[in-house]
């Protein structure tokens, strides 16, 4: 068994090397430059540990978390596009540097090696991975849909808000477990409540995302809070909030965020806090957390097999801030 | 065995469906409209002449067909995007009628959904359906760029355009022949050839696709011509014409693609004629029709089995004009 920070470094060092042909350098040279700022690639490793849960990481996992990590990067250069966002990581984004269709087409063909990556593995196991990959690539779509769709509504409950952020960001980490534990020769039941495991901790980290954001201390958070709040945009606590404020406060929030006056941020969290947004989301955050924590414990194997799991939880789940 | 107006038919009935979920409708339903325009469905077609060349057409001929269409319908959707096109075949194009960053995902979507086409056949056959999938759906997007390059550049060689439209449309009609090839049983050398006449037979076509816009008949062509010279566009005839234009011919070239005159198409044609553009891009046709006809003729199955392809040649490529 190796550590989660163990599974970091030999996926780091594995997956840094170059992915595409050198021609055309036109599209490929954009591709190789967006995958060259490296990263915590956390899953691509969430394959490897679903994998050793099993079994001795095999070949295979590796293919399939080159993969995952290809498609979720494709992602990453297309949302750019959409967001029409200039920087990412403080880098300039592929389609700031090389042009939009470049971007699109860099996009692309990356999705395009992430099926060749796919089709690397064992023939025996093609079907069932191609097809777990295939459902899950549609649902991230699906949510970054409904995430375009719900920044132009008024109107957005917290559960459409929900299903939008599994399919957005939650299924991609469920399925890079499940195609590990596929691969590990793990059962159906195994299997699926690996995949639980991953779906709840991806929304429990959501959620301390956008609490972080708004409550979080700068110093330890790493950038600046508040940005989700200036830009209006639909967090777990805007939209808890809207929900139960009085008729009042639910003006003043809406007057705030029509409005932008200097003080919008200070006035938005005194909102978010006499309507104790804090406190509920550390209990929401809490309640997604323990049901993956349950769904890792219900998994048929030794608890030493859990082990790297749980330091992931821990690693994506602070409890102080 | 069918004619190919009977593949038509029958691939067109089966494809008449919907091929996404209902929801989230702001995703799926722009797939579904430019899907629901219909078209000759050439290369899906050319799949399932592939597959009875060897054999009863099986259901996963079927499958492969209908992702290879769904692939070519991704592609175009990009396109649109990355051209600005207002319109295709006389209706809005989807970026146009849904705005672009939902073009952008519907072809995503639409990209996936062919691959999850590609997972329905018959485990035997998907690691070497999906490989070659793969690899043309890479030089595909090769094509584009390459497209995309050498619409800046001054100066593009006639082999340096070769290669473009060989990977950009020429390939993916040769792949849809030999996946239907592979399925049916053929032998690695019938695939061979049934490939390469795919790929001359394309490029004969965009030949032919190039000189009809230049000289043919606006009536029998079915649309005005002269298109591609107003535009600038490098085609065959302009990129041969600057290869043997003289001094003066280049000059004049130049100045007219700077200047755009009112009479630029006539005096471009002018040139072309001097220069025997005409009857060089026919032989050029003919050389690649001939060179993909030689492929056919080749395979070893009985000559009554080559029949549909003759037809879809002499379909692609018109004698007459």
């Amino acid at each position: 068994m190796h550590t989660f920070k163990e599974l970091v470094a030999a996926f780091g060092e594995y997956f840094n090397k170059r992915h595409f042909p050198a021609t055309p350098a036109t599209l490929y040279e954009p591709g190789e430059y967006f995958l060259s700022w490296g990263g915590k690639r956390i899953r691509p490793v969430m394959c490897l540990m679903g994998n050793e849960m099993f079994a001795d990481i095999t070949p295979d996992a590796y293919h399939v978390a080159t993969a995952i990590e290809l498609f979720h990067n494709f992602t990453l250069i297309h949302d750019d596009i959409m967001d029409e966002a200039p920087l990412r990581r403080g880098m300039e984004t592929v389609h700031m540097k090389y042009g939009s269709n470049t971007a699109l087409l860099t996009g692309d063909v990356m999705m395009i090696q992430s099926y060749e990556n796919i089709n690397k593995i064992n023939a025996q196991y093609l079907p069932r991975i191609l097809g777990l990959f295939n459902k899950t690539a549609k649902e991230v779509c699906e949510g970054q849909q409904l995430d375009i769709d719900f920044e132009k509504m008024t109107d957005v409950s917290l559960d459409a808000y929900i299903e939008m952020i599994t399919l957005k960001t939650s299924v991609l980490l469920a399925a890079s477990l499940e195609t590990g534990a596929i691969l590990g020769g793990a059962s159906e039941g195994n299997c699926r409540h690996l995949y639980e495991f991953g779906k709840n901790l991806g929304i429990a980290f959501q959620v301390q995302d956008d609490y972080l954001d708004a409550f979080g201390d700068p110093e330890k958070f790493g950038k600046e809070t508040g940005g989700d709040i200036r830009q209006n945009k639909k967090t777990f606590l805007l939209l808890h909030a809207l929900e139960v404020a009085s008729a009042e406060q639910k003006i003043s929030l809406q007057q705030l965020m029509q409005q932008n006056p200097a003080d919008k941020v200070q006035l938005v969290l005194a909102i978010f806090k006499e309507c104790n947004v804090d406190e509920w989301a550390k209990q929401l955050k809490e309640k997604y957390l323990q049901t993956a924590l349950k769904h890792l414990d219900d998994i048929a194997v030794m608890s030493v097999r859990k082990k790297p799991l749980q330091e992931l939880a821990e690693f994506l789940i602070q409890r102080e801030y």
